[in-house]
């Protein structure tokens, strides 16, 4: 399996359009021993050819054409893009879609309140649909294994239901008509037995959880926030990493110190804030956690597994 | 009035994502010559302090990082962008106002009819008002001047109605509930005598436009599409350029020919298709643009009047 991690920031990107924290103004100024990045998308293949994928951001115009995989290859008008995986609602992981419009058919898979809260919420979505066969939306059903291509060997994507929050878009009487368990999700995709684990927004990391990650070759996993009053601290307010669906990385019951056990994979924290400490290489935090042996996502990392 | 033309190219950018036209792929491949840009983005200051954006493009977030004078300035959160100003509910217009949100207190002007199918049909645009006094949506009444900024000399906006129709995403049943003549927008920016037309898609040019254009210093105006049948025949398929709002640039009914008599103003064609052949800087498009005394917008100009 092919990955392509095309941008690795938390919604918002790095630097953040109105945030002057430490980060972002050192990042500016060229002071910040550390890299700017877009916000989180990542591409998968089974053969180089035909991509999958995870989200779709709104840097994903750019992100494109960074990534000649990507670039059509037949005819005047063509995407190598064969489909889309949405884990969530959030305006960070679902705007993209609204820039794959130009008439190419597509294919997204999402749970069905997803699939909801966006075409039947929000008409700027059938910009998708205006032409027969354009976007063919598939429901995800968490905890049913679905494939990915028509190819001899095709990628398995198993789904789990991580948060029952939708996003703070959603009315409370929405979300009373929604399937809760269909809120957020984390993948395992399956090439042949090697595992790419994408957990991207995880509020709680339980012994199930720990269970499923530890059967994993790869893992990108949440790494928003240090601390869970990382907000408030930083720019002096703002809910807590938890309340919005994020397991802090550092801390007695942080992500680093609870997947430590899970030597094995190949650990990368994506979808990191711009608040986030981590993001400095010459910080004690970015020192910690690759000392933990977990990396930190960057813009343009591709490898296979 | 300072102007900065943060991205001049139509809905899609150049190269779009899916398009592999002559323009798009021998960009790609370097033999191009031209240059590539982002989605329309204009942005217009009395002072240089405060900031007016004319539209929300899709590429907001690396336009803004891309020009300093939007940077934030002051404290740990800020922004020097003060109000926006939408010309249409065209997705190329506004999506990139999801991208202001964080939060942040922002001032978007747009007529009624633009406001209700944003905010009433797109649970979406919620994101902008998840804290009391986030966004303020002010209505344009068009043809009622409103001004910008509350210094001693303020910009004076004039709005004129120009065409009836809603981008596609719109149902005819909600067509026909709003009002057609505040479908899409120009404007003439005014300060203190000294006259911006910011008129990006303009499906006709009557003698009363004409007139209203003749009174400015600069006009960027509609460079969308070459000719009329642009999209069907470099691509096979596709409305005319007429059909989807904006008069092609040359031909006897074009719009190099119909400005003709507008020499006192410098003249910039903005909002410029990926197929448009004027974009290659070594073809006779090109060289017919430039020998007529207009400019092609490029991302990344600033000037003054």
């Amino acid at each position: 399996m092919h990955v392509s991690i095309l941008g690795s920031a938390a919604g918002g990107g790095f630097p953040q359009w109105n945030c002057a924290c430490s980060n972002c103004r050192s990042l500016r100024n060229g002071s910040f021993s550390g890299k700017a990045r877009s916000q989180l998308q990542v591409a998968i293949s089974p053969d180089g050819q035909s991509w999958f994928l995870l989200n779709a951001s709104p840097d994903i115009r750019c992100q494109i054409e960074a990534c000649p995989s990507l670039h059509p290859r037949n005819g005047t008008r063509h995407t190598p893009i064969s489909g889309i995986l949405l884990t969530s609602a959030d305006l960070d992981q679902v705007l993209g879609l609204l820039q794959l419009r130009e008439f190419q058919p597509l294919t997204i898979r999402a749970t069905a309140s997803i699939r909801r809260i966006l075409r039947e919420d929000n008409s700027v979505f059938a910009t998708l649909n205006r032409i027969p066969d354009q976007a063919d939306w598939i429901d995800i059903v968490p905890g049913q294994p679905f494939q990915l291509s028509s190819g001899n060997a095709p990628l398995i994507c198993h789904s789990f239901s991580l948060a029952t929050h939708y996003p703070s878009y959603v009315s409370q009487e929405r979300a009373a008509r929604l399937v809760s368990a269909e809120a957020s999700l984390g993948f395992m995709i399956d090439d042949q037995g090697r595992r790419l684990a994408y957990f991207p927004a995880v509020p709680d990391l339980d012994s199930q959880l720990l269970s499923t990650l530890g059967e994993a070759d790869v893992i990108l996993f949440d790494g928003t926030f240090w601390t869970d009053d990382e907000l408030s601290s930083v720019r002096g307010g703002g809910p807590l990493a938890r309340e919005i669906g994020h397991i802090p990385v550092s801390g007695p019951e942080g992500s680093l110190r609870k997947l430590a056990g899970l030597t094995n994979a190949r650990r990368i924290y994506v979808h990191v804030n711009n608040t986030n400490p981590m993001l400095n290489e010459s910080g004690p935090e970015y020192r910690q956690v690759r000392d933990a042996g977990w990396e930190v996502a960057e813009d343009g990392w591709q490898f296979t597994l």
